[in-house]
């Protein structure tokens, strides 16, 4: 997605310990305009007519995925929550994600009044590095017995391990924008 | 809002502890349909032309002011975080925020990055109960300096004491749903 690609050229930083820093458009400061076109691609990359519910992780994949839902028949969207809330009672699907951002081991917990064996899921979230998260909503997903249409990412680091992972499953995976080399001076994306 | 008190009446489920339960359609699973109402309907009570960014805090602000924003002529969404991460450096503002759901005290913070001065904020939020959210929101925005528009929130507890506090701060809070009383029987809606 060459807006996007451009947008990461322009206004990304990356910052020692390999981490690329889109907190201007992305994860903290969210461009609007920009999720919209994102959303748009989503759809035009999963057209599906079966899609009938959008799942993704808390904090950062929950403004892509609901301004995404839009394009999706207004879908509803579940997010993944990281800890047990008071909030979240009942049954619930559990997933243990390793953050490599936050460097620790989280509980994502999805209540099984959101998810079941009808749903047909796109899952949606901003980033794909090891793949830690993308592999906790897939493991949810399998719980609820519930079928993964694919995966819908909006940047992947393709150095890392995950994306070849998660194909590897058999998981229909797409990225808008593949990262393939990346160092504090330059960063290059897959063709 | 008439919409949001009739989902509130059907779905909403008072748990034990007097919380009120709204993931079915608000902050857990989300009713992209009705965010956008919600939007609209900000958007109608804050028409002010000078809003230039939306403030809210992770997670469960995010999707509405995300689709909130699309009424903002696509004005920016922020939203506090609420523990350091690696992936936010440099200069922050911080505030403590109580959390009455998770029982616990974090941390929030704004990067330097994406609040100033010359900022005219609305912040949106999903609820509001004791006000802690809201009041480390607005403490986050007066050491940007920045100008508060006005807070926009979904639901208010107004039984509890954050409305009355943060109006007499002399804050312009709106609330699409203030609920006078609530048990597990009941639940009516101030006038």
């Amino acid at each position: 997605m060459e807006l996007l690609k451009k947008k990461i050229l322009e206004e990304g930083r990356v910052a020692p310990g390999g981490i690329l820093k889109v907190d201007g458009f992305l994860n903290h400061r969210v461009d609007i305009a920009l999720c919209n076109e994102i959303g748009k691609e989503f759809r035009r990359i999963f057209p599906e007519k079966n899609i009938n519910k959008i799942l993704t992780m808390e904090a950062s994949g929950i403004g892509i995925a609901c301004i995404a839902a839009q394009y999706f028949d207004n879908v509803p969207v579940v997010y993944a929550k990281k800890s047990a809330s008071k909030n979240i009672d009942g049954e619930v699907y559990v997933s243990e994600v390793e953050s490599y951002t936050r460097g620790n081991t989280n509980k994502v917990i999805v209540s099984k009044r959101y998810l079941s064996k009808e749903d047909n899921i796109l899952i949606i979230d901003d980033f794909l590095a090891k793949g830690k998260a993308l592999m906790g909503l897939i493991e949810i997903i399998k719980q609820a017995d519930a079928n993964i249409v694919g995966a819908g990412i909006v940047i992947e680091k393709g150095f890392q391990s995950g994306g070849k992972i998660i194909r590897d499953m058999g998981i229909r995976l797409e990225s808008l924008a593949i990262i393939e080399n990346m160092s504090e001076n330059s960063l290059t994306f897959r063709e």
